[in-house]
């Protein structure tokens, strides 16, 4: 017999609606290999036909955004606003990848013509694209129900990129991911394509994650989530015959440092700002500031009794899950009972999975007596370093890989330096500003180093799409016998290279 | 005591040269060190400085042209001719990735300006650059003293990228390795840059291996060579506490099909053409037809004949080293033993590491009692497989990956499953041609799928240089705190993409 499992609602810790069935085995391998079975379907639609599923999928899902946001609000207990933004965030991410595919920014034709006095021999004619790799297993994140979930930024850049996709939904929100999937399918049917190139496997059961490692089939993973489950991913993904990519993103804590410049005038002000992006969506974010590091001074212990005075009144809405709460309370448990810490509490909220938000703040000197300071812990909490100005750098050098780094300095102060060793550490370096909120736009990039991520590539944002194809070159083939894009005639208009020079033009 | 190692001639066996001192792990990591000390320098280069470099390398290495070519005749019995060309290929490669940095072409500059009304959120002041990884370990491939060695396209890709570079020295041509290191640094040093961005490691000991890839400087390898290192080496940097990309490419038996119309006209001129690409350089190619795939009918039993007759003259230059000839040896005289296979022996040659052309045929029915017989064997071997053509797109999908795969068929035939296919399985495809000789150029695409290939990359062409950068973002940056690419002023004078356009314009 089947197992079944129900959402719960965070704000109430109580579970409701349909019986949902975890998938078992056969029937995630079963949807793998009917995907397969079909990519040339996708893969073979030119720009226009891409871009126009995309669209049709965005739209698809438009059309549901309150039920979905509502749903998604009885899931996870993030506020309606978030929700029906997040909503929209979906649909324009979708949307912009459509638009990259209509231009065949997903193609990227380039073209040498043959040459018979390239140096140092001759060169026949090469005419490179790129094609996409297969199925694309995508992991859902707990804490995007929309944007970062079903068909959030990994399943959009894969479908762009010409992938069939199976995706993980998260437990956490089993009823949002099927009302997605709908939305996806309805339009991927409407738009005469087979349905077998989408699906979600439904589950609590750790398993579903090793069924989609190692499937032959799979060619790539994309995943948003915790440092345990990408590292048992690209463990798995390492040890299959054939390995594969895994585009893992997990996690990050965002350091902001402020330079006594930056707090000179207005550390009250920062220090709000500061506590604002650490509570955002009860701290349950990728880019939370998760240490803040304030000079060891008059303007950083003014800015740390603004936190104690602003943080005190601060009450957050209940975590995602069970689990995240109670690994928070656990955490940050452990953590106050250590010696040299200062706590500072918020306000307790008792509702469901909800919690009170900690900070803590510490000396510089002492963080090495406390590792666990450097590691994430997810939820409404933050650590504020006292650090001496002039050890800023010695902090920076000392942390892992990181998803962002902020700096808040004065225009013309001299910090090169740091910036430098920051853009060492981060995928995203942010002046006068906090790490929470990523603009979906061509120039972002939401990746960084080991451990915040497991390659140098980018999970939301256009070059997304990337992670998803690959290259292959044609040598001296007849025009008759190529790809479309690479025909001397370009029938889809799309720009190319051609012999070092970007055109539109036919050959 | 210090141990050392000497050169030894191919055409003689004999050794020959000076002592060599083996590298210890203390040289080693002490290489690596003071080149990631002087990383900054090199990455700070603005696009004219790093360009000069290239082009001070290229003709640095260029000057002693003769030189090289003849030592590594001695060090390689490659012919002469094609070791003037090894050079020329090798001062080529580096010019053009300094035509690509002059551009800009590694840094990549995307602006995104900020936009209060961007959807669903106002969006910041985006600007993302590309920037170099950091310290690059590479090693040298035994059959490219020269291309794939230490001045090939990886070092030249990564000092291109901003990288400073070790390179593991291949034992089999030390004397080489040095007189182009020296070339190298002469050259680093004469355009007033640190000689340690730039360091070779001597030594035929596998520690070596070890410690290159441990050292917690180094930021990626590039690799060419057999897929037992190749496997070692992507084992160690998974197990590091920081893992690094791998970028190796661990050899292929580039498949080349016939069809029946190919064959019918000139299945003669083909047979020898075939041949005469898989004994090319004595079959020390990683492009080399390693399998052929014939039609088992009168045409393919016509190119078979053909095959017979020419390979019995056949005569080939010794091998790169002694172990390469034993192990060259000993695995086709295994397969020669096997039962079903039809054994066609070329010319003895007993000079130094010589050995004699063998080449296989066999019925696709047999194949999967010799499994060895679709795994690489380096040397002048190739295996015929006559297979019905209807069979051809089964014996297509039962290949694992390649770098190449070539198709030889009628301009008209319906060919596009087989075609395919083939891009599937392999990173450049090849019409009517075979896939050795392989073109420096944008286009091109030299990688393929696993086991070929590590990853979707290429270690030949333009693209290469992409392996060693890294996406940074800088958000909201004051203009005089942007690295210069991304300032408003567009000093450099490179193509920048600006709100999607491409432009060269200040802002």
């Amino acid at each position: 017999m089947s197992k079944t499992f129900t959402a719960q609602n965070p704000a109430s810790g109580q579970s409701f609606g349909p019986e949902i069935t975890e998938w078992d085995q056969t029937q995630t391998n079963n949807a793998i290999k009917a995907a397969d079975a079909v990519k040339s379907k996708l893969a073979q639609t030119d720009p226009t036909k891409r871009a126009a599923l995309l669209n049709a999928i965005a739209d698809s899902i438009e059309a549901q955004k309150d039920k979905l946001a509502e749903t998604a609000h009885q899931e996870t207990a993030l506020p309606m606003p978030r929700l029906t933004g997040e909503v929209m965030r979906t649909v324009i991410q979708i949307r912009s990848f459509a638009a990259l595919v209509k231009k065949g920014g997903h193609l990227l034709p380039v073209i040498d013509l043959a040459d018979a006095n390239f140096q140092p021999v001759a060169r026949p004619d090469l005419r490179k694209t790129q094609q996409p790799l297969g199925v694309v297993a995508v992991f859902a994140a707990s804490n995007f129900p929309l944007a970062f979930s079903v068909a959030g930024g990994d399943t959009a850049s894969a479908l762009a990129a010409g992938c069939p996709v199976v995706v993980k939904a998260h437990p956490s929100h089993p009823n949002t991911s099927q009302l997605v999937y709908e939305a996806v399918v309805s339009a991927i049917v409407a738009q005469g394509l087979p349905k077998e190139l989408f699906a979600i496997v439904q589950g609590a059961n750790p398993e579903i994650t090793h069924w989609l490692a190692k499937a032959p089939e799979v060619t790539a993973i994309g995943f948003t989530g915790s440092g345990l489950v990408g590292k048992l991913l690209i463990k798995l993904a390492a040890e299959r015959e054939v390995p594969i990519p895994v585009y893992a993103e997990m996690g990050s804590l965002n350091p902001v440092f402020f330079t006594p410049t930056a707090l000179a005038e207005k550390a009250d002000d920062l220090a709000k700002a500061a506590m604002d992006s650490a509570l955002l969506g009860s701290g349950q974010f990728c880019t939370k500031p998760g240490i803040i590091i304030v000079p060891a001074d008059s303007n950083g212990d003014k800015f740390i009794t603004q936190v104690k005075e602003y943080v005190a009144a601060q009450k957050v809405g209940p975590l995602l899950n069970k689990g995240i709460a109670t690994r928070f309370t656990d955490s940050t448990g452990k953590l106050a009972k250590s010696a040299g810490l200062t706590v500072i509490s918020g306000t307790n909220n008792s509702d469901g999975f909800g919690v009170t938000p900690t900070i803590f703040v510490v000396d510089w000197a002492d963080v090495k007596n406390h590792h666990d300071l450097l590691e994430e812990h997810f939820g409404p909490t933050s650590v504020i370093i006292r650090a001496p100005f002039d050890q800023f750098l010695t902090v920076a050098k000392a942390m892992e890989g990181q998803l962002t780094a902020a700096l808040h300095a004065g225009a013309t102060e001299n910090v090169s330096e740091l910036v430098n060793q920051l853009t060492q550490l981060a995928g995203r370096v942010i002046w006068n500003g906090f790490p929470t909120a990523v603009s979906v736009t061509a120039a972002q990039n939401h990746g960084g180093q080991w451990p915040a991520s497991s390659t140098h590539t980018t999970s939301v944002g256009l070059d997304a799409i990337y992670r998803f194809v690959r290259p292959v070159v044609y040598q001296n083939f007849p025009d008759n016998q190529l790809p479309a894009q690479l025909q001397n005639a370009n029938t889809y208009g799309i720009e190319r290279v051609i012999n070092g020079e970007r055109s539109t033009k036919s050959i």
